[in-house]
């Protein structure tokens, strides 16, 4: 049997000794029992906690060596996963105040905001809040209805109605000091569209400041260690320094100045910048989902129901068929994630990196962003649900965390970007192939930037006609066969959904219609395309993997990780002749001895992940 | 458009004024806000609710006459249903009191149980306990290693060590003063197989009897008002009449008598008294479905985001495409699964009516309600985390009950029942037609039962290819094509399993692995009988239906169910041949329609279930 560490090795990626490092760090804290305690009692905590927190390397990593800082994006990114390995609250309530928060005064701003906020964000001497979402509007930022309206060398605040509060916001129900206050900025009865400022919220000794009515958003499923709350602004005056001008600022005399013309354009640009929240996300979703695997697996491994026939031993859940299939395709997934989030991770700290980003980069970051948060959080949920039921009553009982989990991360699939818009923007840049500002493009713009270009369907049904000739006798585990597959249905989806596009673009269609209508199918090809993603970073670090016998193990998770992906879409398959029906059949009884082969290394591959044992139990 | 109120009389099926006035009762209660209380002030306040209960009809309906019951047992299971509209820990507590407390007394006891105890389980005045599951022992119930040695007049109940303690036990860590145990019946050394024991387990006051300990389970997911508790006894003593003797007794000379010899034959038909529980479960999982829809597709209808092309009004969320997907199939689930429930309480209703119920009735009405427990369960669990994430950041908040809700349901799925066991159990019932006592075969002995019997799967085949043949150009809304696609499927994938099996009887195969090996095989025929029985429900409500506006609208609904339920599982219907790849593109493109169609209804639909407001915050 392989020792765990050796897979460790491999997992631990481009960032080795940082998550050793935090690692370390985590196992040393004792697991605090939060189900006991009320609401303010476990809020109180997590802000010890965070204190704490803020005194070690977590806090500094994403931020400028110019301030204090160690500017090493990717690894504060690293930093949030380790975190998700614990208590949830406690990783939620970080990344508002240094990813969130400390992010927004660090990309939106410039050097006399940094000089003056990053310190004391960094040191918790400022804790603060990302005031973005509405009531009334969560997905659709574009159109938030705060205003920010200049006068006389200050803009002042306001929130026009209850539909327009800031809603659901973290730190603000209890600690946040400040706010970054995402608002229309109106000039001369004009709007710039949504700009961010820096909004004192509370004095230091708690009392809103004046014209801020704060509320609470009360109980919620999961994260009660985090204050969300609301915000409502009337007539708020502060300095104009405190808009966060690097994208747009007002000059001395009152004049708008931006480096990008289009309101619009600046507007995505400068939300693309916050990328990496949803990054955290996603890599803090893989933890969870790792830590709900493996209590789950070590459970099955040691729990025995039924006796074997003519026998009076009890078999182990494990050794169940139905048991390996609930646990080790999603143990493969978490695999490929996982590998796929550290490719995003690197992709991040290139581009974020480098001073002036390539905007092909940028958006091919964003997107490849919104996508794998997507499909690691809706794995998470699937999966952790899993896990509770695949332990039975005990699962149920907060002691055994998996109950903790799964109300702590439901909200995954929603904030930071709902999955199905965030599924939607991920095709929108495959269509217009990361041109200009495909986020604003609307649908009607899309279709007719489609109907333009691509290639002919024709052309591309043959050549998978040819993928079926030359793969379909060969074996199911054969890679290439594997990595045809997922290539020809993103391609296949894609240039479908362009078809119809096109076709509706030009049939007079309503313009709302023309991308409802294909709703589903814009979803698949966003899908599709992902899962494309995922299965090919699994495939290069398998390839880079330098330890042969873990190679050889990690392989056949990776043929469970495709052949599951397969199984389950293989109607699609069917439906476009990609498998003939007996192949189909195949692929199911492939799953089923790869799930009997790898259920011996199960144990190992869950230990592989290094998780602290308090987090365990 | 249509009243919800002439929906409502379709859904009140066979007891309509008995849920009129529970659901006017029901909306008479103000919704407690319990998210602010901690365990044991909820825990309390549910006892107090349950004691006015004590009060009212529901407490006696299941109950015989003869000791002030209404003697209506259907309608027991339909009041069960209707408090799944409140809050489930009253329900569920409400469940262990009188469904499988004064169930078990009721079922398994005699004339001088029933006298004594039923009474004083009505009133409240003995709250109760039923101690079955053991730490060690859920699923596999036979096993069960708590032991109730028979001593001179007296048994002497032990639990020999931690595994074998009784575990999640409902009302067992603060309020039950009695329990019935369920343990193995030993007398001279021989056990005569798990039976039922009424044993005190506290004083009046609180205080544990003698020898028995009492632990809490302490936090659970959800349901926390519900004393979950542990319970281990050291030499208890209870007088020989506490067993419950229906089933087996011991004479005053100290011998064993029974009508039934087998001692697992025995335990199967105890255990098959109690299936009440299961379908009370499946009835609680319907409505908390029915009520996270309702809140969902009213959040849908009231929510706007994004704006129309070309113009400034937004979009509702239920005009979007994706949105319908999330929710409206399921709802036309919802409405499926409601009709085979109320046929299922009328089977249960019939058979425990009747004195002596033919045996092979009462093991397709155990059959039948573990495949319904599984399937509403599943899809209660399913729909209600969907509901959740369509209502994005608003439905995490407990303020507005879809965390409550997924939190209380979320062991359904595996309490009253593991459902991956009831499905096997399901298949097992199909494979031997419900000949004697199938829940006790062995794997090995089933496979050779299979062996004996079953039609050629040539014929079969032959029979399949015609339905393809009559039906292929049809409209797909066609009520006959859609339930041969059904029934063919659940009777290729029977008679495919049954065929399996013999091969591997008859070489030689591993036992365990005779079983083992085809275990998803298993569960696929559980569940397409269960589908085919579902649909049949549904089918034949709207055959019924008297308001022609009302049956033209359920027939879309139930068309919705039938093509999603195709479509779901369209990858089979390939591979086996039932549908072109043309016509299963056709069916997700129908649905597409279907929804299109019901979205104007989506409203009436969950107001027909005429949820108390309260209920819905």
């Amino acid at each position: 049997m392989i020792e765990a560490a050796r897979v460790t090795d491999v997992l631990d990626g481009r960032w080795p000794q940082l998550r050793r490092e935090l690692r370390e760090r985590l196992a040393e804290n004792k697991a605090a029992d939060t189900a006991r305690l009320d609401m303010d009692a476990y809020r109180a905590l997590v802000t010890d906690q965070l204190r704490e927190l803020a005194g070690a390397r977590h806090a500094r990593l994403g931020f400028g060596r110019a301030h204090g800082g160690e500017g090493d994006i990717g690894g504060s990114v690293v930093s949030f996963q380790v975190l998700g390995y614990g208590d949830l609250s406690l990783m939620v309530k970080a990344g508002v105040q240094w990813g969130l928060f400390g992010g927004a005064i660090q990309m939106l701003g410039t050097e006399r905001h940094h000089a003056r906020y990053l310190p004391d964000v960094m040191s918790l001497e400022l804790p603060g809040c990302f005031a973005m979402t509405e009531s009334g509007h969560g997905s659709d930022v574009q159109h938030l209805r705060t205003t920010a309206r200049y006068d006389n060398g200050e803009f002042v605040v306001n929130t026009p109605d209850d539909d327009a509060r800031k809603d659901y916001i973290g730190n603000a129900a209890r600690d946040g000091r400040t706010a970054v206050v995402f608002a229309q900025l109106i000039l001369d009865d004009r709007s710039y569209g949504v700009h961010a400022f820096v909004v004192p919220i509370r004095h230091a000794d708690g009392r809103p400041m004046p014209g801020v009515r704060i509320g609470d958003c009360g109980p919620k499923a999961g994260l009660n260690g985090v204050d969300n709350g609301r915000l409502w602004f009337d007539n708020v005056r502060v300095p104009k320094e405190n808009l966060l001008n690097r994208y747009g600022d007002v000059t001395d005399d009152g004049q708008y100045t931006s480096s990008i013309e289009s309101d619009s354009r600046r507007f995505f640009t400068m939300l693309g910048t916050l990328v990496r929240g949803r990054i955290s996300v996603a890599g803090a979703a893989g933890s969870a989902t790792q830590r709900a695997l493996t209590i789950a697996v070590h459970r099955a491994q040691s729990r025995r129901q039924f006796r074997r026939p003519d026998s009076d031993t009890e078999i182990q859940l494990l050794d169940y068929l139905a048991h390996q299939r609930k646990l080790l395709p999603a143990l493969a997934k978490s695999y490929a994630l996982h590998f796929a989030q550290d490719e995003l991770v690197q992709m991040l700290h290139e581009v974020q990196g480098t001073p002036e980003p390539d905007p092909i980069a940028q958006r091919q970051l964003e997107s490849r962003a919104a996508g794998i948060k997507a499909v690691a959080t809706w794995h998470a949920t699937r999966t952790i649900q899993t896990a509770r039921e695949a332990c039975g009553g005990a699962g149920y009982l907060v002691a055994n965390v998996l109950p903790v989990l799964k109300a702590d991360t439901d909200v995954f699939t929603t904030f930071e970007g709902d999955n199905t818009v965030l599924l939607q923007l991920v095709a929108k840049g495959l269509l217009t192939d990361y041109r200009d500002n495909f986020a604003d493009l609307s649908p009607l713009a899309t279709a007719r930037l489609v109907a333009e270009q691509l290639m002919g369907s024709v052309l591309e049904r043959i050549a998978a006609r040819q993928v079926i000739a030359r793969f379909d006798d060969d074996d199911l585990r054969s890679r290439a066969w594997q990595r045809s597959l997922f290539e020809d249905r993103e391609q296949h989806v894609l240039s479908g959904l362009a078809g119809r596009l096109r076709a509706a673009a030009s049939s007079g269609t309503d313009p709302f219609d023309v991308f409802n209508d294909v709703q589903d199918h814009v979803l698949l090809a966003g899908r599709t395309h992902i899962e494309r993603l995922v299965f090919d970073a699994f495939d290069a670090a398998v390839g880079q993997c330098a330890d042969e016998e873990v190679k050889a193990l990690l392989g056949q998770v990776l043929d469970l990780y495709a052949l599951a992906t397969i199984e389950e879409d293989r109607a699609w398959f069917l439906e476009h002749g990609r498998i003939t029906p007996a192949r189909a059949k195949k692929v199911i009884a492939e799953v089923n001895a790869l799930c009997k082969q790898l259920r011996p290394h199960a144990v190992t591959l869950v230990d592989a992940f290094a998780i602290p044992r308090q987090y365990l139990a």
